[in-house]
C-alpha cells in the first residue's frame, strides 16, 4: 500500500477522515505508523496528498489530510482480455490498475472454460477491490472500468469496432510473425487469448474489424508478465 | 506447465522416461492427456521436443520422447535484485526465469528486512523449483543462475564491478530523473532495489562503478511487475 485509498464516506470532518478495517490494520502492522507520522493518501477518483495521523489505535485511525497534486496519467490503453482462470484473475487485474490501464473488458473465447464465469472473483464487489489494491499500489486513485462480455461475437464483431477507432489494435498471438511496434506514441486497443490462445476463427474475427497479430516471441508468459511486457514495449 | 521439464533420473530406456508426482498430477488433472497424446517437453539443460503418452494411470507416465529442437534463447540480462519479502519472491524468481533472465543475483540492502534473509524459500532446493516453474511456463529448459549475497557491498563493491563490463548498467531509483533508455541492443545488468527503493548511499555506491540511475515512471509497481516492464522496454 504505497497509497491510502480515502473514499468520501472517510470524511468526518472538512479535512479529517477516519478509517478502520483493513487500511487500519494495514497502516498499524505493514507501515508501523504512529501520531504524527505523514503517509501519502488519495480520495478515490479524486487528488492525491498526505495525510497526518493523529490518533490510531485499535478501533480507528484518524488524519488530517491535504490533497493538492493529480493522480498519475492512466495509459491510453484498452485492455480485451480473455477471462483468465480465477485463480489468476485477482493478481491480473491488480497489476493491469497499477500500470495504469483504466479500460477493461473481460470476454469470453473457446478456451475460456465455461466454470470460469460462474466465479465468485467475478463479483464486481471483488473486481473493485482488486483494482483499489492496483492503485494503492501505484499511488493512483482513478478506478478503472472493468466489463464482462460473456459472448465474444456480439462484442468483438458489434461493439468493438466503435471502441478501436483511432487506436492502433493488436492482438497477441502465439503463431503470428508480426514483430510488436515499440513506441506506439497514441492510444492502444490489446487483446490477449487465454491459455493456449484464441483459437483462428476468433483472431481472423479480430482481423476483420482491424486488429492486427502480433506475436509476443516465443516464450509463452503468464499473462499479467505478458501484459506489463507489452506496455514496457508500447509506450 | 508449458512443457513438461525432465530430468536424466527419468530415463528408463535410451527415447523413454517414466514420470511420477507433481508432474504425472498436472499432466493428469489439467492436461487430462491420455494414451497416445502429445506433450511439448523438454531434458534439463539441453533439448526440447514432444513425448507421446504410452501410458498414464494413477502411479506413472510413461512417454517415448524425441527432443530435436534448441531451447529458446536467453536475454542477455543479468538481474540484481534486493531480496524481496518471501511472499514475493517464489513468483519473482519464476516470472524471470519465464521472461528469460539466465543470471540472478539476490542481494542484501538497507530497507531489506533482516528475517527476510532467515525463510526457507531462500534454500537452493526452493530457489531450484520456482527456477524450474518458470522454464515450464515458457517452454525454455535452460536453469538460471541464481546466487545469495547476503553483504551489500562486497559483492557491489569487488564482484560487480567485473560482471557488468561491456554491459549497459541501469539501477531503478524512484527519484531519478533519468529516462530509460529502450532497445539497447547488447548486454544489460540491471539493478532494481527493496520496496521503498535502495538508499542514497547504496545508488551512489552503484554509480561509482558505473551504473546508470534511470526512473520507472511516477507510478509503484510490484517488482515482478517492474522486471517484466523492464524487459518490455530493454530488448
Amino acid at each position: 500500500m504505497n497509497l491510502v485509498l480515502l473514499e468520501p464516506a472517510d470524511y468526518i470532518g472538512e479535512d479529517h477522515v477516519r478509517l478502520q478495517g483493513r487500511r487500519l490494520e494495514h497502516v498499524r502492522k505493514v507501515h508501523r505508523a504512529g501520531i504524527g507520522d505523514e503517509l501519502r493518501v488519495g480520495l478515490i477518483n479524486a487528488k492525491i496528498g498526505r495525510g497526518r495521523i493523529e490518533r490510531i489505535d485499535d478501533s480507528a485511525l484518524d488524519m488530517l489530510v491535504e490533497l493538492d497534486d493529480e493522480p498519475p496519467a492512466k495509459l491510453p490503453l484498452r485492455l480485451v482480455l480473455a477471462l483468465p482462470r480465477p485463480k489468476v484473475l485477482n493478481r491480473t487485474i491488480a497489476a493491469a490498475v497499477s500500470m495504469g490501464i483504466s479500460e477493461i473488458d473481460l470476454i469470453n473465447s473457446w478456451r475460456v472454460e465455461k466454470a470460469y464465469w460462474k466465479s465468485p472473483r467475478l463479483s464486481m464487489e471483488n473486481l473493485q477491490m482488486q483494482a483499489i489494491l492496483g492503485l494503492e499500489q501505484a499511488g493512483d486513485t482513478v478506478l478503472p472500468k472493468i466489463r464482462l462480455h460473456r459472448l465474444f461475437t456480439p462484442f468483438v464483431r458489434e461493439e468493438l469496432p466503435h471502441l478501436i477507432k483511432e487506436s492502433l489494435s493488436l492482438v497477441a498471438h502465439p503463431q503470428a510473425t508480426g514483430a510488436l511496434p515499440r513506441e506506439c506514441g497514441g492510444s492502444v486497443v490489446l487483446a490477449i487469448g487465454p491459455e493456449g490462445g484464441f483459437i483462428e476463427q476468433e483472431v481472423q474475427t479480430f482481423c476483420e474489424i482491424g486488429f492486427t497479430v502480433v506475436s509476443l516471441g516465443t516464450r509463452i508468459l503468464r499473462v499479467e508478465t505478458a501484459v506489463a511486457y507489452l506496455i514496457g514495449r508500447l509506450f
